[in-house]
């Protein structure tokens, strides 16, 4: 632990040069193209050593700020493009179907385990990004140190150890969950596909944004579900009088969605939007299952809360898990079932009896100890940076025409291609070349958005991915309709 | 890796000392009541050191073989009292139901949970019969060497160096598996909850044995089947006339079975029957969903074969995993699910989206390296001998009229209680006097069997132990109609 103290405060003196220099960018002091101090001339203005600087540097480097020139220095880095316009809004439907996107997801998952493949397509971070080794150490000692109590089940609702530390940072959230309110899952996954088992029946009718995460479809279709979608607004996330509308023509049982850093928007649905949706839902005594699973991942100062800040009624079924901050392998997740609860637990039991023990004694240690937030702040800045990187290099290599999402957190790319383009052809051209990309109509059970694409942004970026970025700009010309 | 086969040979030196007594006792060399030779005399004897005989004695005992008797040495043990007749098989039933036991396995579990309370209920071991340590330690030394591979997604069908061990061990057992037929899961119950929903849709009927394992049927009821209950005999399983006539008589989608060793009674299937069962349902294209989790727990000397080995169609979907000889709070499960591993891949995906990536790694490392069969022998062992421990005693202090079924591996005991005894009587007072057993009841959708117990033989046997069964033997006179 003294070794973890260490580390914070050598994060925190880097962070603190980076600032330094960030200030003087953005007050106007240092200028695009503008050399910037160097590294021993810094180290000496501020006291501080020169791994420090250059520990600093690399940090806005990375972040897209400054740029390094071999034999010369570090420049401020001109913005390379202005960013074109936002995606529009799907339209209205009005008709329920049956998700059927199944052989798309095979092959782009195929792709993600393919390490020849540019990564662009699956929502998965690099472990660099993540505390890998930190938690892997955590694992290691409890694996030496649990005796009996790692290898023995640990039955639902699950480690009261992370239990509680979910509770203690839910007051942050506004929810102020206690811990017997949470059931812990195998990943976000099995969180909402308990919540949505214990909420409906197989044939119900299911309203999600659209386009919706075809993770949520996928588990739809497999329970036999109808979905209704219901436009999404790339900023502001679900059209509540879309909802409204469609309520009053089915009979919608569920609501399912993403408010904060909506997969694939990256919109973040206003406060008072979620309270309104909450009320709307209870009016009617609709369950909405939300998935949070972004919700840490804020490019803003604060910590957005889920619409189940706003629930009064047990309503909301808070799903969310740490495979987006920590550690995707560990499989450790949870529900906050509302009024749902005891029946979540049942299914859970049914289902997979327990979740892992080791790694959820690692992640409620890691909560505990870690530095979590730390680790959050300097993941939040990544993310932003390589948001930001994708989003430059597609306004500089894709045609006109093009728009793209500002997501105001997580790490995901929504990018409406010119009109006529295939999607979908570019998806399949793109494999071709070694590129992988998640196409449109991946998040639509009806394959709408044929003229979209989703880009993750979960690696560092790097000259591999300007290479591919400006080879999918190429192709696309060659899938214009 | 050195220390490990410094242990398994001096595993060896003990047991060959424990068997050199046993043959004596075999062979009538020693008779119930004699005094062994002095642990000094007989380390002189075989040139074996005092702690190596020790060891044989302790284990000897714990096998309930031998007992100490303080300040005067070490007796061949004699048998308390012969053991009852065996239960009888449950009559058959014609109709199909929707099976409801939540409220008595909440109670069974809320027991399990307990630490004052003795556990004859729930089908838990004893963390000190596996190796805790050495799994563990694995596990540990595997967090710290990882490095990306231990928190990324292990997707779907799983780590292939666990599908591997799995494969290579199923030859064994007849089955000659490929890595590329098995999928891996969270425990045996999610592979079992993927093969069901694989091979059937909600609303169909499924046939299993009866009394069938209370967590097939909250499996059942939690995804709104019916349930047809098909009489199994004590010793051989599943009375396959009275499936054949069930099936003439309702639509069976899906058989579910535990012919090795079923859970509660122990029973297991002669290889004929197995045939026969593979082949009267791949006449009807019926899919056998089959739970060999008890498979390896064998008191004989031959691993029963599961009926996945007389498999010629792809039908049978063979479910298994560690948590019965390993580690259950790991976690780690699969599924060789036959002609429909694509549809159990893809619903894994959407269900869970992948089992934790460290658990696994440290599972297969420890089939790999790790002594797996020497465990196993010395696990079958203490299971056999604690199986033997709990029959004595009931047949000490049960009442007249009560039966005893004769497992012949795993570690549960079927017990019919004499005849108007009622078992859920027994299971409330038997509670209130903190001691857990499992209700009859809770192993039919009907609530069948209110006069049989389960009895778990998961734990080294102790004075807690005998202390207990004899007090439910009081209780039974009190739960008499």
């Amino acid at each position: 632990m003294q070794q973890e103290t260490v580390a914070v405060e050598q994060g925190l003196l880097y962070e603190r040069v980076a600032a330094h220099i960030e200030e003087l960018i953005e007050r106007g002091t240092l200028r695009p193209g503008d050399r910037i101090p160097s590294v021993r001339r810094l180290a000496r203005q501020q006291s501080v050593s020169i791994a420090t600087v250059l520990q600093a540097y690399l940090e806005l480097e990375n972040r897209g700020i400054i740029e390094a020139r071999p034999q010369s220095g570090h420049y401020v880095r001109a913005r390379r493009a202005p960013l074109p316009p936002e995606p529009r809004a799907a339209r209205a439907c009005t008709t329920t179907s049956r998700p059927s996107i199944e052989s798309m997801v095979a092959k782009l998952y195929g792709a993600g385990r393919d390490p020849s493949i540019v990564p662009l397509g699956a929502g998965f971070l690099d472990p660099d990004l993540l505390p890998t080794e930190r938690i892997n150490r955590s694992a290691s000692l409890i694996a030496r140190s649990a005796g009996g109590a790692g290898v023995s089940y640990d039955l639902p609702p699950g480690l009261l150890a992370l239990r509680r530390q979910i509770a203690r940072r839910s007051i942050e959230w506004g929810c102020a969950l206690s811990a017997d309110d949470i059931v812990t899952t195998v990943g976000a996954a099995e969180a909402l596909h308990l919540c949505l088992r214990a909420a409906t029946r197989p044939g119900d009718t299911v309203a999600v944004e659209s386009p919706a995460y075809y993770g949520l479809l996928r588990l739809l279709a497999s329970l036999n579900m109808r979905v209704i979608e219901i436009p999404s607004h790339p900023r502001t996330g679900m059209d509540l009088a879309a909802l409204a509308e469609a309520m009053g023509r089915h009979r919608i049982r569920a609501v399912m969605a993403i408010p904060n850093f909506n997969n694939p928007l990256g919109s973040l649905m206003p406060d008072e939007a979620k309270e309104e949706l909450v009320e709307m839902l209870g009016r009617r005594e609709i369950p909405l299952i939300e998935d949070d699973i972004y919700g840490d991942l804020h490019f803003g100062d604060e910590r957005p809360r889920p619409a189940k800040a706003f629930d009064k009624r047990g309503l909301v079924m808070l799903c969310s898990s740490f495979s987006k901050t920590l550690a995707p392998g560990y499989r450790v997740g949870w529900a906050a079932p509302g009024i749902f609860r005891e029946e979540v637990e049942q299914l859970k039991f049914a289902q997979s009896v327990a979740t892992a023990t080791l790694p959820q004694m690692a992640v409620a240690d890691f909560l505990d100890n870690g530095g979590y937030d730390h680790h959050l702040r300097a993941l939040r800045r990544k993310l932003a940076a390589q948001v930001e990187r994708v989003s430059e290099a597609v306004a500089a290599y894709f045609p006109p025409g093009t728009r793209i999402s500002r997501p105001a957190g997580g790490f995901l790319l929504w990018v409406e291609l010119p009109p006529g383009t295939s999607a979908h052809l570019l998806f399949e051209r793109a494999l071709a070349r070694g590129i992988s990309i998640a196409p449109g109509p991946l998040f639509s059970a009806k394959q709408r958005f044929s003229g979209y694409i989703r880009l993750s942004c979960g690696h560092p970026w790097s000259e591999l991915f300007d290479h591919a970025i400006r080879t999918l700009g190429k192709l696309c010309a060659e899938c214009a309709g």
